[in-house]
């Protein structure tokens, strides 16, 4: 199963492609798409413009590496109220662009890919990059918001994994998965 | 001119369509994009499945009714933070849908456009709808979410033509044209 993992933002939005059968995790891609700066091409405030490039992003990392499924980190509310409105549109744009590639998307929060990759939800960039790196016999660390979608696909994976070991052992699959997921939150 | 307005919510997104030739306006078409109940066939639970159909939805406005450029409205901070996320992936969708369709996004904040439509900024929603049935002649009060979508394209033609006069005028428009749309906050 080929998983993307998206980690959602307006001026850079992290992408992860792995591989995964069961148990076993392998990188194909990962990368981020930039709405500002040069190469973007677009003023900060042109967030129609911006908007355009999140959107046109995401579609070209789903034709370019034909994943089977998406995991999409779940954002939350800012201590500034126009950073969540922002934030929030750029999420829903990556969703759309997701959606309508007919992707299934699979929502976690940061704390559960964290416990997910890291062991505990408190780890730091530094340790999500590390472990990242670890799990996917990359060559160097990966950048940071590659590292946090790279982190989605594995959560994804991980759930999966979980998933098919408990409906194996019948009746408390379905119990344990719901709890697995946790609150879901937007 | 062909104007397409957009007031962009989770539940429901009102759309219409104007045709504007200098101060003249004529009615084109007009509706709501609902993503709950029945008819959209998604749980109310089911974020993702909702802004499909709300991107969906614009794309299909677009490629019926073939704008030349659209309206849309910018909207605010809602007093619960959790209204403010799900409003701006509302937002990011449509604005996705609209600038990867190729039109240009103009944005306007309700407060222009009740100027523009009713003449003051206090306007109730039955002025709006009143008005919007009065400048462009129809049969009937357009619903709520309509009229607002109206309202926005009836506000970019009259932008519009306030550029243009002003343009003639001289070199005043610029400066006045930047007035005339506001700050923009998002």
């Amino acid at each position: 199963m080929r998983i993307l993992g998206i980690d959602p933002g307006l001026q850079t939005t992290g992408f992860g492609v792995i591989e995964a059968d069961g148990p076993r995790l392998g990188y194909v891609a990962s990368g981020t798409i930039r709405t500002t700066g040069a190469a973007a091409g677009v003023a900060t405030g042109d967030l129609p413009g911006r908007i355009k490039i999140l959107f046109e992003g995401v579609r070209e990392v789903v034709q370019t590496y034909s994943p089977d499924c998406a995991a999409l980190e779940i954002v939350f509310v800012n201590v500034n109220p126009q950073s969540t409105l922002l934030l929030g549109q750029a999420r829903g744009a990556a969703l759309a662009a997701l959606t309508t590639s007919g992707l299934t998307v699979n929502e976690y929060t940061a704390l559960q890919m964290k416990k997910a990759v890291v062991g505990h939800g408190h780890a730091k960039k530094e340790q999500i990059q590390a472990m990242v790196q670890r799990l996917l016999n990359l060559p160097g660390l990966p950048g940071k918001d590659a590292a946090d979608a790279l982190g989605l696909a594995i959560m994804h994976a991980h759930a999966q994994t979980s998933f098919a070991a408990m409906s194996a052992k019948g009746s408390l699959a379905r119990r344990q998965h719901a709890q697995f997921k946790g609150t879901r939150t937007y």
